[in-house]
């Protein structure tokens, strides 16, 4: 077989071109990954490369909140101290982890798995609402916080959530929307200003 | 006298100069609106300069709400159609100008002219706090919302407000802090999200 026309050899090539399918990594960037690895030694080689299918293999979605994760339950539903009466309800995996960096939350979480968008092809059914529903039953679940992005989909998503849930035994809430903290009010579309006039609180 | 070195007539370079000193307005920008001014009809030329310092005899502050006016009282604090017993605070009048184009308050303001910074020299006594603390007392005010930068000085004013009128038979409430709307949840700092989840309010 001839030489790829780059001038390097066939295992670079396609080591390049296997981390420049990986998503924000372009070509230039997979080329200098690519020389790095060519200048690692052996053993962190060999690492790496077992570390990506066991990633593959044993990584799911936990049974009770959907979170990714290789264990089950993931480490935070099968964590004892946190409040087990209490779940946070976000739509993706990432949303979980920017909840979890704030060390204030102490409860549980579920993943929808996305928002209801029926023009992409996303419904209700698509979510697992029906896994929270049961949960909610089963858990004997006390308060339900909705921290759904503050977007069209994401507050369609929480009315749904919302009437669903409703007769219940359960306190549906909704993470406060309003001015973000550290930027200043004269920078604040009329919507943010209009969510922070209505949800102004009382000040003790 | 000669000639500036720039070529210009002695006229274009004192306009040039004037325009220049204005904020936001650049050497480049001075010079494209001279131009722009040499080519105006006459009449539209004589109208932009009595304009100018019509606005510098005339403009003064609503000994209300201390709002920038050219009335006395201001044209909302003139307006019977607004709620009179809410009074809205704000740091500047750039503040009262953003919550006026959301449409959606009807009460009146009241303007302090900063925050609270001891280390550039601001304190309380340079704000117009005695001036509210005199206006709900004599006007009857029955709420008072904070509408404060989300800052550090911010929040010290808010605070410092709040001890001021505890007392005073007047119920004090802030805007609400949390996710700004429209914008995703994983862009959102620790802050902003502890904001959010401690702010959370009970879904109807």
């Amino acid at each position: 077989m001839e030489a790829p026309v780059s001038g390097y050899s066939k295992a670079m090539e396609t080591l390049m071109q296997n981390l420049g399918r990986l998503p924000g990594i372009g070509a230039k960037t997979a080329e200098r990954l690519a020389y790095h690895v060519m200048r690692m030694p052996k053993a962190e080689v060999l690492a790496l490369a077992q570390s990506v299918p066991v990633v593959a293999e044993k990584l799911g979605s936990c049974s009770r909140c959907f979170n990714i994760s290789d264990t089950e339950p993931c480490a935070i539903c099968a964590d004892a101290s946190r409040q087990a009466d209490l779940v946070c309800v976000v739509e993706q995996p990432k949303d979980l982890v920017v909840i979890e960096r704030t060390g204030q939350y102490r409860g549980l979480y579920h993943v929808l798995g996305g928002h209801i968008a029926p023009l992409d092809g996303m419904e209700p059914e698509h979510l697992t609402i029906d896994a929270l529903v049961t949960r909610i039953t089963r858990d004997g679940i006390k308060e339900v916080i909705l921290a759904l992005n503050p977007t069209m989909e994401g507050d369609t998503t929480a009315h749904y959530i919302t009437r669903k849930l409703s007769g219940l035994p359960v306190q549906v809430t909704q993470i406060a929307r309003g001015i973000p903290s550290g930027s200043p009010l004269e920078y604040a579309s009329k919507t943010i200003l209009t969510d922070a006039l209505a949800g102004r609180r009382r000040v003790e």
